[in-house]
């Protein structure tokens, strides 16, 4: 089975109007998807943002439930946060994959909207299921990733539909959703 | 198609010491819920607590959504968060869906727990699938539906599980994955 990374990726992304911005880490953002992480078996979380005030808030979050009041208040948040790591950009997430592994992770972007070169759910799902270079999906927050992160990833996922055309899940839910398509039980 | 009913119960839940309680209503879960809800075709979300306030405050959020200034900002929140109906408790959410549709729900209680008269996803899944009453899935904050809620129930859903033996998926996470189970492309 590939080695499973994740990305919540807070710059560069579109917001409401079509801009590229940074956007703020949300505690939720951080808990949430580390306890999904953890179910799903990711080998590790990445909290991307190049604004340093932000990685620093987060990593008061993380130190709170990892070494402060809350490692000891609640053991299962310390488990899933231990799997959350902090990057600057995408590169560096990269490189720290490369550094922990010795392999280049191959990019999978996720989107709520459709376009060219989609691959498959069932199709990724095939590549984590065969040994291989690790995997590393990338997540955008605000109005999602911008085409120029679209363009560089090796992969474009589909995205999730459900039974409607409303593409507006959370972030939370779409991490959620993805992670149990490609390694919940069938 | 069986229609979906959810309702996210504040009380009666465990804590994190087994003590039954009443939480608090989140921001996050109704928000994040609806959103989840809404792609996936459910017909109505059931945010459920006997703490009059507690209505109240969550009246206010919908009310800014709905009418507010959150209405013009942002219309696929407004779209979500119409699903989103208040209730006393899980009797009043039976009634309002008995006035509704004329049927009875039948109850599904989830829980992360694993115990006796669990029944499949894959079974869940096919009542969905054939016509019939409706069904109403019931998601426990804090710790978790108590006992008496579960033995209540028509069905009790089987845990999700992912490749590890954690099972702390925050309320959000679980609804969004149950609906995808249900309903999502396979």
């Amino acid at each position: 089975m590939a080695d499973i990374y994740i990305a919540l990726v807070h710059y560069p992304v579109y917001d409401r109007d079509h801009k590229v911005v940074t956007t703020s880490i949300t505690n939720m953002d951080i808990h949430d998807i580390a306890r999904s992480a953890r179910t799903y078996g990711v080998k590790r979380y990445f909290v991307v943002t190049p604004t340093r005030t932000l990685r620093l808030l987060a990593q008061k979050i993380l130190d709170h439930w990892e070494r402060g009041y809350g490692s000891t208040y609640n053991e299962t948040r310390k488990d899933a946060l231990s799997l959350v790591a902090l990057a600057d950009d995408i590169d560096a997430t990269v490189q720290m994959i490369q550094k922990d592994t010795g392999e280049t992770p191959r990019l999978v972007a996720t989107s709520a909207r459709a376009g060219a070169r989609r691959i498959a759910f069932a199709e990724i799902r095939e590549k984590v299921a065969a040994s291989g270079q690790p995997l590393l999906f990338l997540f955008g927050t605000g109005w999602g990733l911008t085409e120029a992160v679209l363009d560089r990833a090796d992969y474009i996922l589909e995205p999730i539909r459900g039974v409607t055309d409303y593409n507006h899940l959370s972030v939370r839910a779409a991490a959620a959703i993805l992670l149990d398509r490609l390694r919940g039980e069938r």
